[in-house]
């Protein structure tokens, strides 16, 4: 008799529940090519429920236009996109940018978002002090805690990909936004945004997340893909690429988290190019094995 | 009487030695428009006297007349780039890379080039485990370094911009190439190339300098373009982006460091199109003022 041999199980699906349709969350901007309401109602024909709003496509409708597509299509928001864009060091370029957010954080309370995500913002034409923005951006979001504690709105601090460092974020690792969290000290209002494309690259990362466990509102997804051929707009569709979004996934369930899988991808070169209805049910294909 | 205000001085540049022409290094790879023989004939014209020889350069004219150019030509090698690329798992492909090492190390001595720039190489075609590509790196380095002990040639571990993490490396910060260093156990032969354009980035970079101290062989400048075109081949000339390489260079001087300063730019899309000369002008110029 031959022994009984197990199957050979990758480790990073081990314990893993499949992924409901119920927790897929796929983000506005991954439909880029769609107007607000075509974009809603191509997510609620695939029967996904949930989404993170995009602030550009908000705005070309307005909050209350946008809110009734939602409720009228029982889509649930689960953030909106983006904030923060705090580093600036000129006074009144500060003030307006504090003004700002607390406008998009009354917007998010508006379309019943449970956190904006907050991107610290960049260098300033020729500034080459990393350390002086990524202070400034954390004076900033201290400054916003209040405004977003009254209107029930969490602040998702979003690392960003290395390769954006000094344009969009000044901040890269779970690392160094966990110190960003710990200098702000309001962990009732304020959270983290993880996003595997920034930082699957990270050896850290395991370790990391279980240290920041407690922290982590959003799980983004996308996919690293070989021949990268843009800097912020050539994400890869889950499955394509050299990200094992299973254990990064694995890892952060692992540790406590259970909220949505949300499937964020900026694609100028490709997804934003196809068929609305081929992105999401390829997304919701996808989800069944790589997500 | 007014007081006597001191200038403003930035804190990047206090306590910091002007660079001599005598420390300053061109990499070979920057002059990629140029064979072997024009591209020395350049940086002596220019009185550079130091670089790191690109392998592919080398190999079009081989080791005893690239020897014998340098010679001729007083020009000092500090490294041979790149080696490594020890990732594969097949254990043919594993074979031929380390039988490629040996005799790259062997050319890096014919040089007399104190070290040999070494990556670890990246991902498989199709795989997704970063820890076990890293893992067989490691293995591959170790293999190595009774032969590079023999030869008199240290490896120089370099961190790459996680930009390519995948690619042509596995390891992307400091900390974790210092986590292989203490892995690999073999500081007589083993050390770090630190590389301004992959690392600067990173928070934690001063503290892992420091740490990594005694173990810093190379120290590569280049620049990071705010509006970078492409992943690999759009690196900017010191002084055009947003990368403070006198802060770094700080960094690395107050622990110790008082090796070379080497100009390492991947440039497909400006500066391999421009004359020779007139980018080691720049760069003797541009040594004066940012680096």
């Amino acid at each position: 008799m031959s022994p009984v041999v197990a199957p050979r199980i990758e480790f990073s699906v081990m314990h893993l529940k499949p992924l409901s349709i119920e927790r897929l969350c796929i983000h506005q901007v991954t439909l880029m090519q769609c107007d607000f309401l075509q974009s809603m109602e191509t997510l609620a024909r695939h029967g996904v429920t949930k989404t993170a709003i995009w602030r550009d496509k908000l705005d070309e409708v307005g909050v209350d236009e946008g809110a009734r597509i939602l409720r009228d299509l029982g889509i649930e928001v689960i953030s909106l996109c983006a904030g923060g864009l705090l580093s600036a060091s000129d006074p009144t370029d500060r003030r307006k940018a504090i003004d700002d957010n607390r406008r998009w954080i009354d917007q998010a309370a508006a379309v019943n978002a449970a956190s904006m995500v907050t991107i610290t913002g960049g260098l300033e034409d020729g500034s080459r002090d990393l350390r002086s923005a990524r202070d400034l951006a954390c004076q900033g979001i201290a400054e916003l805690v209040p405004h977003a504690r009254a209107a029930g709105v969490k602040l998702a601090l979003e690392p960003l990909h290395p390769m954006v460092c000094g344009f969009r974020s000044v901040i890269s690792t779970v690392r160094e936004a966990g110190e960003m969290l710990r200098e702000l000290d309001a962990p009732d209002v304020t959270g983290l945004a993880i996003d595997s494309y920034a930082l699957w690259w990270d050896h850290n990362l395991e370790a990391d997340l279980a240290e920041a466990a407690a922290d982590i509102l959003n799980f983004h997804v996308s996919d690293w893909l070989p021949q990268t051929r843009d800097i912020r707009l050539d994400r890869g569709m889950p499955g394509d690429g050299q990200i094992d979004n299973r254990k990064i996934r694995k890892w952060i369930e692992q540790v406590g988290f259970d909220g949505p899988i949300e499937v964020e991808i900026f694609s100028d070169l490709d997804w934003w190019k196809r068929d609305p209805d081929e992105v999401v049910s390829t997304i919701v294909e996808r989800a069944k094995t790589v997500l």
